[in-house]
């Protein structure tokens, strides 16, 4: 089986890595220096010039790359071709709309960092992650199963289906919204460098804080429904606290908590049973 | 010199555990559950009867109970009698309303988990960690280096000294703000247990969600000028990615999350010079 990995950055370089690492041999590609890097660190095998030599073919690039990739590019017929954007819809959509001969199979990996490039790709990166795999009617199911082996050999531990409207409405939820309230929480005055007052939750709340604008501007705007849905309830959720701290509601503000409280345990709960 | 802890919670226990571990011998008090599990683990030599015998007090209680137990205790002349509360205006303003002959200063140490309760605490709680030491013109200056004495050997590495207001307005906005945040990030639809979906962003930002709604209200309460103050900044800082993601305005948006970014990167790179 012939394995290629487009884009090797943080999470194509950790592809290459831990398909290594479970002993096959992919070829990459990337901008010179850096397919230099991933040769030297012997992550990939060589270089690849010919995109329609390979049977699973890895495109880990953004979703506006990764679309003109697809779109330039001459596959294998049958070959099995698998993004990993962070939103499914806008690229199914893309795909869809011209013909093709290979199977097109929408995945997104639940790892990341908050720093990018090959040089911070680890060979553990997924060890123990989830992995979503996005499906519909015309998803092949041979190359799902294909695809499922080759992740479990990466390490994921666990693999998750779903349709690409699903996928992009939980990750407005999960991580869009995540990196927004993170990036905003960081602009207030009393963020002044007094590292003596922080503790794990300040910490928790600003990791994620310095994303990548250029990346993560495409992918909110991909997905802009969806995030801005999302984004409006938490604020609408928000200025309840707000109210009931401005007008000294401490049976309202009780009530929130223990509200959020329950909801948290719920979760908790949840993840224990699935 | 004699040591008594009232309150044998996380912190309580953990200042118990961590101080014998640092060759003291200190009382506690709590109800006689919590006080019999304390003197079995060893935490506490014996459970402390009278508060006037001791030559430290410290009082490991939530604000009102601690207020509580100020009032009705009573303190050797010169005893030195640290809160830990959260915040710090109002203990000031109510151990100053009243005649003393102890000398108060009021702490508040940065370490915490999202669990409570003496089975919880550990004698490693501290280490490493940053203890705020309030300040102002009537403070004992002996009585602070007493303290920062004992929570260097506790493990704390970091001691800082601010007044009350300043750390009551730091405070609403690296802890009090990130737990209202991360409270109401649970309330979507959307978290209804798919746990594929969640990779560190949402673990991070969920993590605190589970607060003691009895206790945070009255910290919030204890504190609602400045909390409502971050809370509102923060509500108008999202107001302005809601209306980019609304409108479509990708400039907009790139502009916001690259702000974000940079005062991410300035709030690291004053971490690592401070």
């Amino acid at each position: 089986m012939k394995i290629m990995i487009a884009g090797l950055g943080l999470i194509g370089g950790s592809m290459a890595k831990s398909l290594k690492r479970a002993g096959y041999s992919a070829d990459g590609a990337d901008r010179p220096a850096v397919c230099e890097k991933a040769l030297q660190a012997g992550a990939i095998a060589s270089v690849a010039r010919d995109t329609a030599a390979y049977d699973v073919v890895f495109i880990a690039l953004p979703p506006d790359a990764a679309m003109d990739f697809i779109r330039d590019s001459s596959f294998a017929e049958g070959a099995v071709v698998a993004d990993i954007c962070g939103v499914k819809g806008a690229l199914e959509k893309f795909v869809y709309s011209r013909p093709r001969a290979f199977r097109y199979v929408g995945c997104h990996p639940m790892a990341g960092r908050e720093v990018s490039g090959f040089e911070n790709s680890q060979e553990t990166l997924f060890d123990g992650a989830s992995m979503i795999i996005v499906e519909n009617e015309r998803t092949d199911r041979e190359a799902v199963r294909l695809l499922e082996k080759l992740f479990s050999e990466m390490g994921f531990s666990t693999l998750k289906h779903c349709g690409a409207e699903y996928h992009d409405r939980k990750i407005a939820y999960t991580s869009q919204l995540a990196h927004i309230v993170s990036n905003a929480y960081v602009k207030s005055p009393a963020a002044d460098g007094f590292p003596g007052f922080t503790g794990g939750s300040f910490q928790d709340m600003t990791r994620i804080a310095g994303v990548d604008e250029e990346v993560w501007t495409r992918l909110y705007m991909l997905n802009r429904t969806a995030a801005a849905e999302e984004l409006a309830l938490l604020i609408d959720n928000l200025k309840l606290y707000l109210g009931a701290l401005q007008s000294g509601d401490e049976a309202a503000l009780k009530g929130l908590l223990r509200e959020g409280r329950l909801r948290k345990e719920q979760l908790d709960k949840e993840k224990k049973i699935l």
